[in-house]
């Protein structure tokens, strides 16, 4: 059976490939479906089916044994201890609306944790990627500063690995907190946001997976959002956890199982905002 | 004198510089200085300072007789018929929150109108522009698809200009709605928007300038935006008109004037629009 680490590589491998197949479809006037029900908007795109479909022929020719969890075509696979978790566009209302913050997610868990995780940030052509006590991203040569020096060189060159390590935020009066819409928050749980959001020094609206990677890379404090499926979070906890930030629902249980999820920067961040969410103050 | 496709031309190259001033500051720990006045949060960063003072700098060098008016330094310049209205960094929180969608935003005005505007996007190198009846994008080979054909391409080649053309959505129920946070409206503007809101298909939040871009593009119908600054909307303004879109203040005033700012993908969708915000229905 191949090592947790061979699974990351793979992941990552797969996650990239499965970008540049989900950017053929972007901006390209995507034939979008509504998977809700009447009255509501839930849009799904051929992209995401032609992503989904990708890693899980690709992930099950590799990992016969392996599990797999897709938020187009749910459970498949072997009997094995791991199962791969995957949103094949995480942020389709983004994708659908030209805006580039929208990425893939692979994850994968062992029993009911988390153990790796990849995010490909197609158009920005970034990957995330975390696993125990190692969260690193690769960027694009040409997204980084001095683009003089970038141009010069070799597109085959390894891409560095930079750490990534949360920041040491102390009080919510000083957070950045993110959440992609204050739409995702009905009656108690908009009352607990709104309790948040007061406290914190900034909100940013917007970003899904990106918030999250944001955080990982040390530039926001909090993220907070509700209704989220596993598949929105099991690809993204690997990461935060090796970053040095928390993860959790909002009353303290696993992430992996969506709901309400709050991220922080730390131990310290993370109990102060589990505390104003729960008790007026 | 020189004529406005000169300056057109001067203002895109010295805002894709003063794009790569900025990038220096992005995600290195910005130094951030609170401007509000005590219990708000206004940031700004020695970035904003030092891509004003370039642009401001660099005009006046070519430009002599023009008038300049920026963010951080207010009004300056000579006494000539066209004035450059500069944000430096548009989405500040933005860029303090590692989130790439911020962007340096050059307008130009002759009397109280609008006659061009560039948006640059440092991180995702795009440069919008517009003048007249012309809009279009330079996008960043790099952020194309097909990266195997993108990556042969010589660096130095120039970059093709696509064309700017806004969509045909006819109705408030099959449109996109942006707008950059809901914090932006108060009182009976958020009574308005909460009308516009709940009557579009889809509402995404976050953007700040890059939404007006994606509404150029076609990707989304309507941006609706309050509090905004002149040099929030001057460089905007142009593109937008150029690409079919329209854009004025809520009430159907000049946009260059700022305020509660509304831009609509067509004639018929911006009527609605403001027929939308202004009487409950």
């Amino acid at each position: 059976m191949s090592t947790l680490s061979q699974r990351l590589a793979t992941a990552t491998t797969l996650a990239e490939e499965a970008g540049e197949i989900a950017l053929r479809w972007f901006r390209a006037a995507p034939e979008v479906t509504n998977k809700a029900a009447a009255g509501l908007f839930d849009p799904v795109t051929a992209a995401d089916h032609a992503v989904e479909e990708f890693l899980r022929t690709e992930l099950a020719r590799r990992f016969p044994d392996d599990r797999f969890l897709g938020e187009e075509t749910g459970e498949s696979g072997g009997d094995g201890p791991f199962r791969w978790v995957i949103d094949p566009i995480d942020g389709t209302r983004s994708f659908i609306s030209g805006n580039p913050l929208w990425g893939v997610l692979v994850g994968l868990e062992e029993g009911d944790r988390a153990v790796a995780g990849v995010v490909r940030i197609p158009y920005l052509r970034e990957t995330f990627a975390g696993q125990g006590q190692r969260a690193y991203v690769q960027l694009a040569g040409e997204s980084q500063p001095s683009p003089r020096v970038r141009r010069t060189l070799a597109p085959a060159r390894k891409r560095a690995e930079i750490p990534l390590r949360t920041r040491d935020t102390a009080l919510l009066a000083d957070a950045v907190l993110c959440s992609t819409s204050p739409e995702m928050f009905e009656g108690p749980d908009m009352d607990a946001f709104e309790r948040l959001r007061t406290r914190c020094r900034l909100t940013r609206f917007g970003g899904d997976c990106y918030s999250y990677c944001t955080l990982a890379m040390g530039h926001v404090d909090i993220v907070a959002e509700a209704g989220l499926q596993p598949y929105d979070i099991v690809a993204l906890a690997p990461i935060i956890r090796a970053a040095g930030g928390v993860v959790t629902t909002a009353d303290g249980g696993l992430a992996e199982r969506g709901g309400f999820i709050v991220a922080a920067a730390n131990e310290a961040l993370h109990e102060q905002t589990l505390a104003m969410l729960a008790h007026p103050s």
